[in-house]
């Protein structure tokens, strides 16, 4: 398709972004072009927006950011066979080797050359979107775009909850921003014994509380150690999903997760944690394990079959939605972290279409 | 204690049973004597009543029958160290050896020298019974008794659904009987994507729709291959959890099951099964798994977990409650398969208080 | 390539095969051209040989037979990437779709829409053979390429053996064709506690016992299932591989399987089977579980890295080496079932160096 | 039984020991009475010989030292019913509650309330030794007493190096104490790709060799993180077994341990290790577990199957074997790491035939 289109694009090194302009994307043959209809900001979108550390490191400007989305296929590259011209997808954002022993052994997760969309190649805060055919994730018909755009995170937060046994056990979920409130989400769907919220940001606890979490904890105003001892009978919780990145708070998740206990970390720490690792650890039988993006494409399947039961509920996840135009409040509202889910429209006319 | 009790007794060798009278059993060092609140008619206890070919084999009168059930511990052996006089208690039925390779590595359940409570020793049909300490199941205290004596039935159930993955799969319950649904229930509860009831008895196929199964089929009326891979773009279910003991649902199940699916087998048949070992399951590479009790203690602690999740909805699964005089009224119930669990109550008070 | 190659071709439906010769084949853009080196008789390919009733279904002649076998690429195609000319590669035989939900989910060897190289295409009992290059497997250089053929069959052999916990296990291996005889080398290279051997062929019961087998039982010479009781403390097996595909093997397995035992079927029955479900599988906890292929590339991997252990014996496998042109002694080899592994060479100097 | 004993004493706290003579135990109902055959000495036993400052506030002068022990049952309380007078037997070495929720579902090796024996009671530094029936692990008879004596830090070299995948897997052993070349030795026999070990000590980097050891490195004279990465492609290892406790190995291994890894960690480091939790374990993908004990009694049978097997090599694990009298050397011999395991012997006439 030739043509102009709006995106929302990370012109230089420094904070900020801006709207702008660009030619849509011309396709490989292994491509497909995507009309973007929804696409929410994740919490890379705003570091990479605030231009912090690990941003520095990482961004190559200028190009378009943006990653989770939904959107409508409008063209197909000529060796693209599984995806068809009106397929409403939503897309795997790591784009790996494919080749590697990690890639052939089911753990494309972690392949080492991983490129991410909207971090490492142009995005989705755009009109339109060139996609490897091997990313695109095909949706059902019918559903609003921005619950098929959350799908990407949601894959965080059941890859996290479900990394071990959960059912009928007991989770301490560590920060609730939008993937913390996901796991709560998929930690109640799953019938999780007892679900435990821990956040600062009383907003997001509030919404820890809508999405079912049974016991609400703020570590400002009691201590995270002796309440969850408390309410487990001093054994501690079974599972803990460490969204939080934060080191006090993973240093007193290790005292009250329960022995034998696995602890799943999807929280990036800004820098070294000292851990006990003898009497936490060790002595306790514990299990840490890093978590990493989406297991590709086991983890997309187990989200198609938690939203198919019913029993996750996702409204209360989406809390804004906003024209692209008008990202900036979008980012503004992930600062404060008074928000969910931020989706962004970069057609008017869909966002009516919901609103209405 | 001393004093005579009320039981059902198994008096001889044939169909039937009868109210009778002895003594209140006396307890060895390691038992508890637990007075009897409420006790449930299980599928066995049907099979030894009608006295069919296993039970000719197996069952030796005179002796009380039953073992679902939940009571009040009224008295300890001087060597009982974890359960005391007051707790409310249900029981794991296997009585095991404890010493065996299979009861050293978590396998109790499938301990060769296993007796079974009410069928190798006098049962729960009776207002007193002694139990093994090592066999009592400590319960929270104000719930309904009848809730509690079905955990057992219950375990059979989540041993089943939960021999592998389930959370976000299809599964085909077969054979609706009291487990059946209970089955239906867990696979609701833990977020299956859909569960698909099979029965030819339309009273437990509706209960089956009561408990959530999303699609009911009844064999009698409609080919469930045929229905289940139009349900299943053509793909089959992931699970089967057969329940019916029946040589040709068998047989049915693994022409719907998904490749690579798991079949989890709780139902008796009465007879060689005629399986094309070749096509059905070599080919497909599917997994048959024999499903035996409840793992000790791990099922229970399942169990309790899904009923503290507060997902599990019980209600339905108990359809009559009966004095213990009327025992023969819900074995006719459950010749005719009109009902979900079937609970006998020795003490009239305790069935008044609860329809109070 | 331009030119004419040798093949043995099987031309006609009906028995028997015949050598010929055709063009080298082209390759398309992700293909690579491959030198064979050395290709092994498959029991497959003696199927087709002899022409059973597999085959009168399943094969369509004229085409060019054999799917085991090492070889050097000679020519790659536009978009090949992984794979370089020089390369030497073995193949996976199972060409899959890539792309339906068991592909994308780790479960490739059992997809729907597999063609099999050898079976359903032109395969390697040919001087050259085209291959995807997803299909391709680079192999260290300066090994035996004979050794590098049967990683297909000997990846069988791990799939079966390594489908549950091994280390230090009683395990059974049921029939002892060349899959078989490698099923006892990997589970001696792992250390099972045991490793039994049923074999009615004394030269392959031989071979198994070369293998480290360390009880070796023919069948029709004593009660397999008296026999692995008495050696088992009455205990029986915690593993059976079985291989054979025979009715009577299989229900004999299932009475000296231990409790909680696993059985993993990749022998191929030619009818149905009449198992008694509820004695052999469900009161005895059994886990029957069929095997196809290799896991597309875990059980590649663990091939690779049980050679680079050092522990596996794979010397006594390889039985017979022949020139291709001689390939109707191999077959014969293969209906008497005196031999292990037997490997055909399209070029004699090949062969010719091995002997020297 | 009636009579004194000789005994090592920890007789108060400070650092040393001393041989005495006590009255040998009496045994209550379910314990058995032992006479000691061969015991060896364990790290924690010179961590409590040195007075460190775990052992300042774990152990309560007088008492008994020394749990790795095999010997002969000479008497049995009169409620023991597996073990029999005459058993050869070993001691899995936590007395645990046998009623918690781990206790009851298989994870007895982290019960709370465990207490060790030689640790928290008289220990098998004796002639003599009760031990609870429940604790008495029964061996085959004819076994060099020294070999049964070590199975139990031979449990924990199994229970760490089989706690995931290893078959076919590259390994690095972190410390090569008495537990680290037994590692050494179980991952060669399951066939482990390749076994790297590493360690300070030239006398016990030299043991591990003699084990079997593919790569012996010695972190003081070379980087381990280069030599690692050069010898498996820049990839890294599958598995860490850490057995050092020592901050740096450990952030070292996290470096080049490969990408989705397991570190199992059984050393005890003295103080909190600083973990780059971001780059080294959530990008990466890594599992960390903590490894106490052996399971119960899953492990045990492991060990069990690894010896029968016979592919382990235990010879050159038993370095010194001194009377019992000769303590002081032998504690001599753990300070300064000159040796494997050191086995004393309280009767001199078994040392004496085991000489001959």
């Amino acid at each position: 398709m030739e043509g102009q289109m709006k995106v929302i694009i990370k012109a230089e090194a420094g904070e900020g972004a801006e709207l702008s302009e660009m030619k849509i994307p011309q396709i490989g043959p292994k491509d497909v072009l995507v009309k973007v209809l929804a696409t929410s900001i994740c919490g890379t979108d705003y570091h990479i927006y605030s231009w912090d550390e690990w941003s520095k490191k990482r961004i190559k400007p200028p190009y378009v950011m943006g990653h989770e989305f939904a959107g409508e296929v409008i063209e197909i590259g000529k060796d693209v066979t599984a995806i068809k011209v009106g397929d409403i997808i939503s897309a795997e954002t790591h784009i790996v080797c494919g080749v590697c022993d990690l890639c052939t052994t089911g753990n494309a997760h972690i392949c080492k050359d991983t490129a991410i969309l909207g971090v490492d190649t142009n995005g989705t805060y755009a009109e339109y979107v060139a996609i490897p055919e091997s990313n695109a994730w095909k949706n059902p018909k019918g559903i609003d775009p921005a619950y098929l755009a959350v799908q990407e995170p949601l894959g965080n937060a059941v890859h996290t909850v479900m990394a071990g046994e959960i059912i009928g056990k007991t989770i301490a979920v560590v920060g609730c921003g939008p993937i913390g409130i996901m796991a709560v989400a998929v930690a109640k769907a799953v019938s999780a014994a007892k679900v435990i919220a821990i956040e600062v940001n009383e907003y997001r606890l509030d919404l820890a509380g809508k999405l079912g979490a049974d016991i609400l904890i703020n570590p400002l105003e009691e201590d995270p150690v002796k309440r969850i001892l408390e309410e487990t009978n001093g054994l501690g919780v079974d599972v803990v999903a460490e969204m939080s990145g934060n080191a006090l708070a993973i240093q007193q998740a290790l005292k009250y997760i329960k022995l034998g206990g696995r602890m799943s970390l999807l929280g990036i720490p800004t820098k070294e944690v000292s851990i006990d690792l003898a009497n936490d650890v060790v002595f306790k039988g514990i299990t840490m394990q890093g978590i990493v993006g989406r297991k590709m494409y086991d983890t997309w399947f187990q989200v198609k079959g938690l939203i198919e039961s019913g029993n996750l509920n996702l409204e209360p996840i989406i809390t804004h939605r906003l024209p692209m135009e008008d990202f900036k409040e979008g980012f503004e509202l992930m600062k404060q972290g008074n928000c969910g889910k931020v989706v962004l429209y970069p057609n008017n006319e869909i966002l009516d279409n919901f609103r209405k």
